[in-house]
C-alpha cells in the first residue's frame, strides 16, 4: 500500500467514466485533463475539472507500487550566504539523481554554537530520515552517539572541528589551497607575505595556515609570527586585522585571506589608507565565491569546489544508507588558483 | 500510531531498566544517554551506548502522540544565486516557527521552461505535500489544473507571468520601485535616464518599465523609445544593452537597471568605454543582492524584501493549508532606495 498524507490514494469514489459522462466528454478526453495533458481545448478542460470537482474524484497516483521518494536531510547554519548556496544546489542536483528529497534547515543558525538542538534530533526519526549531511557543523559527543544509536546515516561536508574516528567527511584540500596560494605571491616576488585567518581552532583555518609556512619554508623565505593573524571568519574582524598588519614597523606587500568574505572586509582597510590593489598591495582570497568576480580589482582566489564536496557527500551518504561502508572516512577535493586582478608582483620591482 | 519511515518506534525489545543492568548503571544515567544529556562521563557513555548497540535498543520518540512535521515544498530554478537564498531563508525562518519542515527542490531549473516536469507533481501527492511556494515560476494552465483537483494549497512568489484568477501570490512593489529609482535620478538633474530592462512579457520588467514611464511623465520629461532596452536578467544581455545605449547619438547620462546582476553587466559596458560612475553616468540596480555592496563604486539601488516576500508567502501557504482562503490574491511589499555611491548629478552641473 502506498501510504501518504494528505492528498492522495483514491480507495472509494468515482470512476473516470462517471467524470466523463457528467463532463460529456470521452473518457480518453477526461483521462487527459487528470494526467495534466496539454492537448485539451480550455472549454474541456474547464467542463472536466468542474465535473472531477463535483464528484469528488481523487485521481490515483501513476506508480500504484512507487513509495513516496526517500527524504535525506540537510544542515545548515545560513542560507542566506552564497557559500550555502553552492553546497544547496551540489546536494539537489545528486540527490535529484538519486531519486532522493533534500528537507533543508537552517536548524545550526538557531544555536549558540554550530549543534542543532535537542527537539531537531527527534524530528529525523519522526519524520523517518534516511540520513543526513552536516554543512559546517560542530556536534557533540552525544549528538554523534545520539546518530550512531538511532542508525541515522550521516556525512559532515566541511567539518568544523576534526570529527570523531570513524565519521565520514567531504572537504576541500586546504592545505594545498594555502601552498598554492603562498607560492603565487612568492612567484611575483613577494616575500613580505602576511596571512588573515580564520579561527585558529578551526580545521580549515589551521591547514590553510600551515600550507602558507610549508610554501614559505619551502622557499626559504622567514617565517614572521607578526605576519599571521587568526581572527573569524567575518568581513569587520578581517578589516581590524588588516589594519594591524599594516601598522607593522614592516608591513607586508601581500596578503593571504583565508575567505572571499574576509578579502572584502581587507579590501576595505586598504582602501582607508589609500593603498590600491595590486599596486601597492597583493591579495588573495579563499573560496571563489561568485561576489569574487564583482569585488574591484576582481579578486584572485584558491576556489574550492563546494558543489562538488556536496555532491560527493550527497553520494557518500545514498552508500552508506545502502548498508556499504566508505573506503575512506575523509575525502578531500582539491583546490586550483582563479587568477583574477588583485595580485601583482611587489611594489619597486 | 505515529507512523515513520525507517529509524523509529520501538513495539518490541528491551526496555531501559534492561539496558541499565547490562550496563550496569542505573536507570536514569541510562536515560541520561538515550536522551542525548550532556552530563554523562564519556566511559559511562560508552558503556551505555555499547548496550544499547548489543540489545538493539530503540528509542521510543519522546512525543508519542506527535505526528511527523508536515512538510511543504519550495520550488525554484537555482539554488546558486543570492536571489534564492534570501528566499529560501525566508521560507525555512517561517516554516520553523509554523513548524513544518520544507522540502527544497530545483526542479524548474531542469525544464527549458520554468514549470516543473510531469512526474515531479506526482512525488508531491506520493510524499503527501501539505503545500507548495513556486518561486518565479511559470505553471501551464494544466499544471494550474492539476494542483486544484489535488487540492494541493499553493502560492507563488514573484511569479513571471500574471497568474490566472484565484492564484495566490506574493511580490514586490514593482512599479512603485520603477518610480523610485527614476525619481531619485530626476532629482540629481537628470532627464536622459534610460532603462535596462529583463524580458518584456515579464510581470515585473513591465512594471518596472511603467514606472520609470510615469515618473518621466509626472516630471514633464519627453519619454525618449529608444532609451527602453528589454533584454533578459543576465549580465552579459545588460552588457550589449549598454552598449547599444552607449551608441545612440544622445546617450544617456544615467541608467535605471532592473536587477543588480544586470547592473554588474552595465558596469562592464561603462568600463569599457572609460566610463566613470557616477561622474560620467549614474547607475541604479534593482534587487539590492548582497553583491551589490562588492560593486565598485557601491550600488545604488531598489531593495525588493526578498526574505519577506517569501515568509509571506509561507504564511498565506500556511492558512489556506488550514483551509482558510486570503482576502487578495496579490500580496505587495513595499521597495525602497538604498543609496550608496553609483549615482550623483549629470557630467557639468
Amino acid at each position: 500500500m502506498v501510504r501518504t498524507g494528505s492528498a492522495s490514494v483514491a480507495t472509494a469514489g468515482p470512476t473516470l467514466a462517471v467524470v466523463a459522462r457528467e463532463a460529456g466528454v470521452s473518457v480518453p478526453t477526461a483521462s487527459k485533463v487528470v494526467n495534466g495533458r496539454e492537448d485539451v481545448a480550455p472549454e474541456t478542460r474547464r467542463r472536466v475539472t468542474e465535473a472531477l470537482d463535483r464528484l469528488g474524484y481523487v485521481r490515483r497516483p501513476r506508480f500504484d507500487a512507487a513509495k513516496p521518494p526517500r527524504l535525506v536531510d540537510l544542515v545548515v547554519h545560513s542560507l542566506e550566504s552564497s557559500w550555502s548556496g553552492a553546497v544547496l544546489h551540489g546536494v539537489e542536483e545528486a540527490a535529484h539523481d538519486a531519486g532522493l528529497d533534500v528537507v533543508v534547515s537552517a536548524a545550526l543558525s538557531r544555536t549558540r554554537a554550530a549543534r542543532p538542538q535537542r527537539g531537531w534530533l527527534d524530528k529525523l526519526t519522526l519524520r523517518g530520515s534516511a540520513g543526513v549531511l552536516f554543512n559546517l557543523a560542530e556536534l557533540t559527543e552525544s549528538q554523534f552517539a545520539w546518530l550512531d544509536q538511532h542508525r541515522i546515516p550521516f556525512v559532515m561536508i566541511d567539518p568544523v572541528l576534526e570529527p570523531p574516528p570513524g565519521v565520514v567527511s567531504v572537504g576541500a584540500a586546504n592545505w594545498q589551497g594555502g601552498v598554492t596560494a603562498t607560492e603565487h605571491l612568492l612567484s611575483l616576488g613577494h616575500e613580505r607575505i602576511a596571512v588573515v585567518a580564520g579561527q585558529r581552532r578551526t580545521m580549515c583555518s589551521s591547514a590553510r595556515v600551515a600550507g602558507y609556512r610549508s610554501a614559505l619554508a619551502s622557499a626559504g623565505v622567514a617565517h614572521r609570527p607578526e605576519y599571521v593573524r587568526y581572527g573569524v571568519f567575518d568581513e569587520s574582524v578581517a578589516r581590524h586585522r588588516m589594519r594591524e598588519l599594516l601598522d607593522l614597523p614592516e608591513p607586508p606587500t601581500a596578503v593571504f585571506v583565508c575567505s572571499d568574505r574576509m578579502a572584502l572586509g581587507v579590501y576595505e582597510a586598504l582602501a582607508e589608507r589609500g593603498l590600491r590593489v595590486p599596486d601597492d598591495i597583493s591579495v588573495v582570497g579563499f573560496d571563489d565565491l561568485p561576489e569574487s568576480r564583482w569585488a574591484a580589482p576582481a579578486l584572485t582566489t584558491v576556489r574550492q569546489p563546494l558543489a562538488e564536496m556536496a555532491a560527493t557527500a550527497l553520494r557518500l551518504l545514498v552508500r552508506m544508507m545502502d548498508g556499504e561502508r566508505p573506503e575512506g572516512t575523509r575525502t578531500e577535493l582539491s583546490t586550483r588558483l582563479v587568477e583574477r586582478a588583485s595580485t601583482a608582483p611587489p611594489p619597486g620591482r
